[in-house]
């Protein structure tokens, strides 16, 4: 059994990455998600072991002096991080594994596991995703603008990704971030084993 | 509206390909197929501009000359090539485009198109593509032996290609084929002007 793949996934706020990692999650075949680890507070509907792991303060800086975290980062005065178990399990068990991190985590996620696979998601325009921003309601436009910025931000460091879907409509983003996953699998530089086994040598 | 996509599939008798390229077309948006030129007769069952385009050698020699063919080589006494009018059209109607085509064709369409895509078709493994070979009963075992050999000889090719598709399953081959031309496209090199566009730039 070959070794599963490590996908990273990051995006703006507002682009809808959380809606299409569903999907494809449920849809794609033996493809697992790295559930990510926080010491904020769950958020109402916010489920723990599903949306992140809920840790105190102590246990994170423990995992982190364990070297238990791949990555981790401080924002807003909280942790947030990824738990090395969990990748490393699924890889070993040949599924593929999907982390949704910010730009800065996905840059050391890269640097830890060099043949990982980079996936940006895109808005269809910088006009659109203000207007989603706007439509959520749940932000006052300070925030929104900050978030505006911050996105543009984001963006620039999209060319240090290897693949770019745009989420315009839903399920094509979808079937793009499945044919990335499906399509990666095949490509000649994952494959020299199968080649050779093929071969007979 | 951006160009298409070139993608050449090549592969060695016996690997299923008419099947899975027929099942691809059939399924895949906007994907078309080139169909090649030969002087060699019709077969039983083939239609002329469905399976080749059936020329004299005069015609096929003309268009040579006239520069109306991407690429051809002369086997066992015939002409088999590419002509370039069909290919170019639908690339510029953003179509993306794929052609069946042998190894030595494939590296001389990749000069004359460097951002196009080489799929190679493998059998899962050559005991396997031995027993599908026989399986056929239109060969004597001296043609079998010979395409054996240069599946082999074809296979060594492989290397040069970007992707591989496994046809054990056929559905599976199908569907990897099928994620190839769609993850492909989602690549960041091809989307440089699409990132700057929605920046705004």
């Amino acid at each position: 059994m070959s070794k599963g793949l490590l996908f990273v996934v990051s995006a703006p706020a507002g682009c809808g990455k959380d809606t299409i990692l569903e999907q494809v999650l449920e849809k794609a075949e033996n493809v697992g998600y790295s559930v990510s680890a926080t010491t904020r507070a769950p958020r109402p509907g916010e489920v723990d072991g599903t949306h992140y792991f809920f840790l105190s303060r102590e246990r994170f800086e423990q995992m982190i002096a364990e070297g238990a975290v791949l990555e981790y980062t401080e924002y807003c005065g909280n942790y947030y991080g990824t738990p090395k178990k969990g990748v490393e399990d699924m890889l070993a068990e040949g599924k593929d594994v999907i982390l949704k991190i910010e730009v800065e985590g996905a840059m050391n996620i890269k640097k830890l596991f060099p043949e990982c696979c980079l996936v940006f998601i895109l808005p269809p325009s910088m006009k659109e995703l203000e207007r989603r921003l706007r439509k959520r309601g749940t932000e006052d436009e300070e925030t929104i603008m900050r978030r505006i910025a911050q996105a543009k931000n984001e963006i620039d460091t999209a060319l240090n990704y290897d693949y770019f879907v745009v989420n315009d409509d839903l399920e094509d983003a979808v079937s793009d971030l499945m044919a990335v996953i499906r399509g990666e699998k095949c490509r000649k530089q994952r494959n020299l084993d199968k080649l050779n086994e093929i071969k007979g040598e």
